[in-house]
């Protein structure tokens, strides 16, 4: 049987249940009336739609990419939290995730500016996921499509967005994240995290969605592995811990092969930090493409997926440091050797 | 015996020996006579100062930072390496690190404007660190004065400032990274790395200095762990391998303990990566004073050496999120439990 479950020792059992079907909402907005209201400390298990709200279904193709009619990401919520007030902390603690064996990355039409080089990709592409692959008992992502390179990414999965209202009245997009959390796309709140989040509006409003079984620090290309999900957490107040922005604790995953390892690396420096991320994702899709075979398209889809992008500095005026990560150990294929220890 | 040197396996012995004291500069400049010339694969040891000029020896004090004479960082070279032409690409394989016990990380005087938060740090503030220290086998940094907080860097030796001269004529200051190299700051050129570095000016003139025993992605305050240090390494010519800029194979550090571990990170959201990286450090340094028992100056010194700054998103318009990241494991002090496995 694959791994589609990722849970923490002894994860509770979930005392509330709420699926998109029944509260789904696709903007931010504290006017929206709570699907469930509940008592500090409760655990509650949300299904979640992907980003695409289930229309890029396997088996995924740019036509159903482009006829994508959805007006944000698809949220599972509200749930109140009985007693949360403005000024308060929401304690989200990250318990298990459970994916359905298929993901997919995508990258949009350029004239839709999205993506980290809308310049350089003009056309829109599309690679599916089987998560339900494995290497060395590491539950890893693999291309569907037999034209596809060889790769594996292990699997960790996160939700893309997740937040509380903002106090503002009425809607908000649900793409830029803010203060409240919201599309906050960091990669490092798997299972055992433990995010906190500053509290905006009467009862918090917390809801989540844009599940992701992995993505490179960046998500260059607009997309990390897209995939519904379900997601078990508790929602406590904490009122020793106060916060103005998401700050969190994890265990990572920092490296793919959950230790130091080989990784080959390119480099922008810039006097703008955008533009050496730029550059360095630029350089590495040209070494993916030139020295390791993949088209354009898939190493930009790759860089999404597994490359992260660190700032090495922000201080050396006027040119800062930017460079992009590739474990060499997502290159090797199921077959490969690259997650040992 | 302190563990001061870090070589690879079989590391070979230098073939040529080169100081500071022989063959220093303090600007790039290729109308510089080279020091030294030698075939492609010659293995060098390259004697260097500290970013200081040695002018903040033990004991290292505020006076001493403030009566820093120097036009520059001190490099050792140039070394022309025979037959290298603009446009072929120069191979650095990292062999080795030696450093002699003692390194310092300053938070320079505000009105220099230097560091990534010069309006908060107007004062300037020095810590020493022993770096011949080790917890369970790990050589760590820890600070010498028994005022300054326990804390446990794991050394992780590389070269700040390593490259080749810039083909444009005239001399050009140390301090901006440039496309052949310079003062890049990227802490995972460490043994065993190899940096690839375009050629433009003939027989490349490859110089190196500025050593730092660890260093967070950013450094935040200006400064690493600044140390004097030698550091043996091969130079080499490869031709199937060009590039535009630093690209580079390393094994880490990914993580302070050599694997996934525990991280407590601050998020900063805005239209702008500098502003969301100042957004995370300053509340990471908020954080540090407020939970963990550090002065503001000691927890800025604390994020230049050991946090890290990543790109968490760069897509979700129009604010990006970047992720400062504090690996528990440095703050349990030589006798905590953070380096096991």
């Amino acid at each position: 049987m694959p791994q589609r479950r990722f849970a923490v020792p002894d994860a509770p059992d979930p005392e509330y249940e709420l699926s998109a079907d029944e509260a789904v909402h696709y903007e931010w907005d504290a006017a929206i009336d709570p699907a469930l209201t509940v008592d500090p400390g409760s655990v509650i298990r949300f299904d979640c739609r992907d980003a695409y709200d289930g229309q890029v279904d396997p088996p995924a193709t740019v036509e159903k990419l482009l006829a994508v009619d959805a007006d944000g990401h698809p949220l599972t919520g509200p749930v109140a939290v009985e007693g949360a007030e403005p000024g308060d902390t929401l304690a989200v603690d990250l318990l298990a995730f459970e994916h359905r064996g298929r993901g997919v990355t995508a990258v949009p039409p350029g004239e839709r500016e999205g993506g980290l080089l809308p310049e350089e990709f003009r056309d829109p592409h599309v690679r599916e996921w089987d998560l339900d692959a494995s290497r060395e008992g590491t539950p890893v992502a693999t291309f569907v499509d037999s034209d596809a390179p060889d790769v594996a990414v292990p699997l960790a999965p996160f939700p893309g967005n997740l937040g509380v209202a903002p106090g503002d009245e009425g809607p908000h997009s649900t793409m830029p994240p803010r203060r409240v959390g919201g599309n906050v796309d960091v990669k490092h709140l798997t299972t055992g995290s433990r995010l906190y989040l500053p509290v905006e509006a009467a009862g918090a409003l917390f809801s989540i969605g844009d599940c992701h079984a992995a993505q490179g620090d960046g998500e260059v290309c607009l997309t990390g592995i897209e995939a519904p999900m379900a997601v078990t957490l508790r929602l406590d107040l904490v009122d020793d811990h106060p916060v103005d922005g998401p700050q969190f604790e994890t265990d990572g995953p920092f490296t793919s092969a959950g230790h130091d390892e080989r990784t080959y690396a390119t480099t922008g420096i810039e006097p703008d930090l955008m533009d050496a991320a730029k550059a360095a994702i630029s350089d590495m899709i040209a070494h993916l493409h030139d020295r390791r075979g993949f088209s354009r398209p898939d190493a930009y889809v790759l860089c999404s997926a597994a490359v992260d992008l660190k700032i090495n500095q922000v201080v050396d005026a006027p040119n800062w440091t930017v460079s992009a990560y590739l474990p060499e150990s997502v290159l090797a294929g199921p077959d490969g050797d690259g997650f040992g220890p």
